[in-house]
């Protein structure tokens, strides 16, 4: 090169294998968000690391771009096929995990999923938030208490589930009834609750898109084991989203998403007693869940104590 | 639980924080594409480890999903956001990096990019490309030879580049001629080649999307350092995509895409002599670059030598 021109960088600073990382993280500006820089440089250190131990064909890393392309064109107001990938990836239950690590002795968190619905109805304890009359009843009852064991009275509770077909009221728009499945509870002065519905079944995450076929090439299934959801919030708590699951589902060690922690799979009891079914409002067989929740004080109030 | 229901697998196969990875990984069917499992198995141990460091709150996740949504929402058949992703964050070099590594001597590959046409006109040594007559003149020639510096004869060269707007023709339908500074030549018997064209301009890759708005936050500009490309072929010799950098461009040490190596920064000498200019055909003053390609031999043949 002659010397009448700038030489730029050292050659150092160039591209090359084995630098590769540092010389893109290197490129940032000064003056730019720290938490940015912070995650760009992770995620290009990683981003890089896989592509060195994968060292894709030409061919595979344009598949690689075709699928996250068409991941994002399946997205739409009503569908969010990327949120469905960092569900089936594991990723949505680690940062879930991450950013709701617990007392022990409290509930676990897990994600909050797409069909919940903010405007649910409330109800007195006992009532029957299955509107379709579809399915095994189940009564489910229990306590909510605190970390130290006190119960918790006017704590709110909150539940969703999917009817006996496998699908939420907001799926089957004119099919099921509106809000069916669903409902708002307040414990009493023993921190008690207790309502009917039925039980609740397995039901595949949609699998039209590319995240469907994915999990096809990978060997797995779309489905979900059968769960209810819940939002627990007392005054002075740590609010939890949590599920419980039935303990007899084909795809309790599969759940698609990860959903599933031991602690959270609930003793569904069968109940063949007809008194008994009478005393509670349903027809016999039923089944029966005892559940107790258990909230930690909330982490700001800890702080300031 | 009770003992009258099937446990799922022992609870250390439910998901946790600690092992994520390798729980998501263990889910995988027996019978797949190995190399399906090989790649995936690397992403998503790098995906979760990359979690893991960055601790995201729920609301940088949700920051994630919507610009992969917006970046795959951005492709058309004329836009490909996510090969742009790919490109600003060196993934694009570093896969044509591992896909390249050539012996010694011989002239590194660099990526396509989006510009090439494969139907380029094919003329004479000597022929003028640049047809808009736009621009500082610029004479290129040189030779092809093998790593061993023997010539190589009936050698074709394949260039393009921007105009002196630091625009492809390809972006300025109406505006530049149809193979505006394109064209397709062969070395003559001892190997020379020769063209009369243009000194190429830096120009920002397309920014008004959501990879040109991760490039401001990041304090980066999109602009490509100014470049000439090629494509080299020879009977029995392994192709080369490359290009050629102008040195004196001012982001030959921050090309955006990280196309630079300091083995491709020519020497653009400027020659302000009017019987020397007359003897090539180009006004005074003019550019001239030497510039030599060597190819290595057929990894296909080497094999069965």
């Amino acid at each position: 090169m002659s010397a009448q021109f700038p030489q730029g960088p050292a050659s150092g600073s160039y591209f090359d294998e084995a630098s590769s990382a540092e010389v893109v993280n290197a490129r940032m500006g000064e003056n730019i968000n720290p938490r940015l820089r912070e995650v760009m440089t992770v995620l290009v250190k990683h981003l890089h690391a896989a592509v060195k131990e994968i060292e894709p064909t030409h061919e595979e890393w344009l598949a690689a771009i075709k699928f996250l392309t068409e991941t994002g064109q399946m997205c739409s107001d009503w569908r969010q096929e990327f949120i469905l990938l960092s569900d089936v990836l594991g990723v949505s239950m680690l940062v879930d995990a991450i950013n709701h690590r617990r007392p022990s002795g409290a509930t676990p968190n897990t994600i909050l999923g797409p069909f919940y619905l903010s405007n649910a109805p409330r109800y007195e304890n006992g009532a029957n938030i299955c509107l379709d009359g579809k399915g095994e009843p189940l009564l489910v009852a229990g306590r909510v208490l605190n970390t130290d064991g006190q119960p918790l009275p006017n704590a709110s509770i909150e539940v969703w589930q999917t009817n006996d077909d496998g699908f939420y009221d907001v799926q089957q728009k004119g099919i099921q009834p509106d809000f069916n499945l669903r409902g708002v509870f307040t414990t009493d002065r023993e921190g008690k609750y207790w309502f009917r519905s039925v039980k609740p079944r397995h039901y595949p995450i949609p699998a039209d898109g590319p995240v469907g076929k994915l999990l096809g090439s990978l060997g797995r299934h779309p489905n979900r084991a059968a769960h209810l959801h819940f939002i627990v919030t007392a005054t002075g708590y740590d609010p939890i989203i949590t599920h419980i699951f039935a303990p007899d589902c084909q795809y309790l060690g599969e759940d698609t998403v990860f959903g599933v922690k031991s602690e959270l799979i609930a003793d569904f009891k069968k109940v063949d007693d007809a008194q008994k079914a009478q005393s509670v409002g349903l027809a016999a067989p039923f089944w029966s869940v005892d559940w107790d929740f258990s909230l930690a004080h909330c982490k700001s109030l800890q702080n300031a104590e």
